[in-house]
């Protein structure tokens, strides 16, 4: 099913090269006022042809929005946003339509569906993610409402052999870089990376880092729809992610629980843990600490090198891609689709809690 | 909610120091015969007091059929299991009862709910997980059934320090170690270390790996419902859990494309990736190839040592825990609830494809 | 799948000659206190041999908690209820493991299955209720928790040819009827028909009426999950009902809209509908007016006399049940049941609204 | 929330003066075939200006694919249908925007959400239903792949006082009559009663009953999901419907079970029961038989007669709408919706059992 979260739900349609890509977000409260320069600002950072590191198709990525909206409020009826493609190419994957590409979801598609629409893969395209961003935005939009000075924040922390430690506290530390690495000497080594692999006709992977503030303690539900496992299973939807991990992540595995865990302490009258090594989150429910997380993703499946593969009838071919020039690394845009998919497992737990009375006016 | 799954659904209940734990599952098809040994055997691997290195608290975790059955076979009806609690003592616990434990979910169970149980963490305890180690064992059975030659192998392949890249073919490597590592040095390392955190009243975590065969293509579903997003989800439902990977993980953000793309080939008349850094899963689908994935562990959180801490009233503590031995490291105990989690994700997603349609007899 | 409810689930389990039934309430708010004698007596209400007009299996329907509750109030964690079965005779429903019995779900249930379990239906039977009823009369306390004053008035107005447009104020006056018909007059002629029908080995059909006071205006989500679509779900999902029907119901399919309309006035100050014909809602959600609604029951297909049917193996025969002696009308014991199904619907559409913060103590 | 079905599942959105209305169509399998000029025949039987006995507001109610299809099959993506709103004129609801109309959502939205779309009820609309007609056309061509011959047929069996036994055997019997009615002699009373119902200024409701053929037995879940309950579910979602009732319904509950069961016998070589009073459902599952039932439609509630009402700041006004022809009965034009969601809950079935595995090609 194409469907996400519980209380707030959104369901996502489209195909990369067919009409467009649209969203219908169900469950958000009546009465909140959306900002659609913002929408339109969070999606403007995910599209391709940012900048030299990334894929040179131009998608304008306007919003539309379908239904939902009364007086510039949501009006508690289901939020749909379009994006209609424009610059959809279907003829150009005419070249890879008889032939499997390593490591690339046309395979399994091939399988499972007995079909393929070969025209840049379909729904398992990137493009899909449009979507993702545009949704989180609005349900960024009902977190600040709901949870005033909340901020998601998320950043390139590895790409390739490059990584940093460098925690930014403003986005503007991210975006200042073009592959949104936030530490200035990291950001220039990868730069310089990414250019050598696109002349290698090479790719890479890399890791995303997210940190949240001004979540209050008790969001996430014991068991199984723990805050963390939610958080897990978004982000293992998005195309290309490996691996999930938070607070000390894999690192933890190594720890003697006397260094690992964090004491309380009272701070301003509250008890709280003095340190925060399990990013935020405890048994499943926020703390109401700072929340951090890493996503590691994959180097992207398509690549100019010339690859053995076969053809869908078995016949071994050595692919090599002429046309075309894609992503050397899905990180830098993967960046805003980890901050709307965080956004939306925020919102949906914090309306599990508080149920969909319509905002105040 | 305390459910999970789709179309195999299972939904646990039951406390750690009440009355028992139990776990109904629903969604299983008609006919299918249950071997109520490999159910109690399962359990037998999860259940405490299994050797020195894991807490002495003794459960039979004999399991009662109170629903489903019909001649040895389930009826298509919701099968319930029940595993009463035996050696619960909750008046032990009444000399942390006003105290939080550092990195315990006391903490946020009693912002979020605003009591707290207690008695050995009420639906936080890790008894909850016999609940899921039975359910595991069924769905396990109905894999067998659907896909005969099915095998899901977890292992312990790290733990503090130590950790392996030996990967085992049969459960007689992983059982034959106390610890559960298959690499008999390793093994008998982490079982030093692990007496020597008892010794210190320290604790420490480890990684859970686990490999699955004879899955068919096809499991999993685009966008969402990825079978690694679920898998992900699954796995960081499991108390102390911190991260989750999937083929080469978080290595593969370091890795260039032309590195870490598994080229196609032919092999027995079919296509086939030659080789399987994915994971045996592309796209969210599995490709036919063996699955493998990694679950991180925390270091447990309750330990002997003295720690800094506050009551619930707010007043700094220093809390030294005096009687009851505990596990030193989750990690041994987790296998066969990874391995639980792993049927019960794969049997969800063969259900979605083939329905609910009785099993032949 | 075996759950009812979104915000407040239950999973019901449990087969009629089986170990017992038991259900699974999910959903519960924490700090909510339990009256556990105000379970029991619904319980009472619904077992068969209250009176010459019920069969006369005798179960004390005694529930077990087992899980869910510290203190006396709900922990926020699934409360389960279990109702052993004491009086389940496997062994006399031999002599119809053989036959199909007309208008009876074994039928559809070998067809659909392929196997049978004779002992009282399994599943089918009207024993399962009794999960209803137990998690019916928690959700009332909830419901009278949230909207103190909320009342749920369940009553028979028709058996065979008998009928009555009396409207009950209080449960007293359904409870001192044995066939639960608070008209007196009535109540006689059901009584001596049913005594009739069962000296002749026959049975019979009728319809419960119910209204709800006390509900707040807002209950109800827009399109498909009106408040009454889930009620006529709810209803419709009671052995042996026929029919849901609303307000004026399937006599408004002959009225004038300008008799059936509800005019709108001022009463104390706020805007109300000054006739309910509506039946208290509106477009699928509440008005704030009493609710009301109606279930029709159909004959209760054991019967004495002797029916033509076929063997399993398709041999026609004469079916002559001898032994036990079964309810003549399902009616008297569906008020309870109809009654818990009102407030499950009741409670989960509140719970939506205010979603799962736990209750002030 | 704005979804429905659960192996086969719709979400719509779009309100009635918006700029559309679409529909999710999520979970049908790859490879289906759709013909479109039957999903654009069911939308012109559902949409206004039908005859003079309908609303003559003018929608061409062109249906266009934004997401799901490639090269005219499902591609097991979410199929997305949108219909854009041509005739939508939000200025001519102002005259009733500060107005409650009696018996109409218009309060309960108001008392729900805070705000009011007063632009011709948004989503309250029965535009909405558009949607479901153009899902509940691709249902049916799934059902049809999958039980070949299976015919969904409902009608007009009663408007105001009028009323008809008549079973019509093809869809050409019921479209013949303008008012959908295929007794020509009632049709023929229908139509002088709905004129001389519009020249009043008044309205009426009536009844729609369906007969569905061709449904193998095994159709339908134990307990909740009872395919009768799925069915009032769906009915009861359609706006202005006050009842169902399947088989015999309400009448059921004055017959003796001797009259109402349907004995078994041997037809063809199968066990049948050979009358069919069950509507065939027995136990929640379909027999094989045909599946019979019944909706009861209410008035529509806007009439141009004077009505007594208050403004939304709660001052009696006389209600007089000068402009619009409106319906004056809900029937002929709720014909193909409960069609609609007739086959949206059959497939919904059809999936649970067989799963979403792609249809042949």
């Amino acid at each position: 099913m194409n469907s996400f979260g519980e209380a707030l739900r959104i369901t996502t349609f489209g195909e990369s090269h067919g009409a467009g890509i649209g969203v219908v977000i169900d469950g958000l409260p009546a009465n909140l006022p959306v900002d659609w320069e913002r929408v339109q600002s969070a999606l403007q950072r995910r599209r391709p042809g940012q900048s030299a590191y990334t894929s040179p198709r131009s998608e304008s990525d306007r919003v539309e929005v379908l239904s939902g909206l009364y007086q510039g409020r949501t009006a508690g009826a289901p939020l749909t946003l379009w994006m209609p493609n424009q610059n959809a190419r279907p003829e150009e994957y005419e070249e890879i339509a008889q032939v499997f590409r390593p490591s690339h979801a046309d395979y399994t598609y091939f399988l499972k569906y007995r079909h393929i629409d070969p025209r840049g893969g379909g729904r398992s395209s990137a493009r899909e993610t449009a979507a993702r961003v545009a949704a989180g935005a609005v349900a960024l939009q009902l977190l600040e409402k709901l949870y005033p000075g909340v901020q998601i924040i998320a950043w390139t922390s590895a790409i390739g052999p490059y990584h940093t430690m460098y925690e930014p506290q403003r986005l503007e530390e991210v975006e200042r870089s073009p592959v949104r690495c936030p530490d200035p000497e990291v950001s220039k080594q990868i730069e310089a990376y990414l250019l050598q692999l696109q002349a290698e006709g090479d790719t890479t992977g890399g890791v995303v880092s997210t940190r949240v503030e001004g979540i209050p303690p008790g969001l996430g539900e014991p068991i199984y729809d723990k805050l963390s496992a939610r958080l897990a299973y978004a982000m293992l939807s998005i195309n290309a992610a490996k691996g999930f991990a938070f607070g000390r992540g894999f690192e933890a595995a190594a720890l003697r629980g006397s260094d690992h865990n964090d004491p309380f302490g009272v701070q301003e009258g509250q008890v709280r843990p003095l340190t925060n090594q399990a990013g935020g989150i405890l048994g499943g429910i926020s703390t109401g600490e700072p929340i951090f997380f890493q996503v590691a993703f994959k180097p992207i499946a398509t690549l100019r090198q010339p690859q053995h593969t076969t053809t869908k009838a078995g016949e071994p071919v050595v692919l090599e891609l002429k046309g075309g020039r894609h992503d050397p690394c899905p990180v830098p845009r993967a960046v805003p689709i980890v901050e709307a998919m965080t956004a939306l497992v925020l919102a949906d737990f914090a309306l599990r809690i508080r149920g969909n009375t319509p905002l105040h006016s």
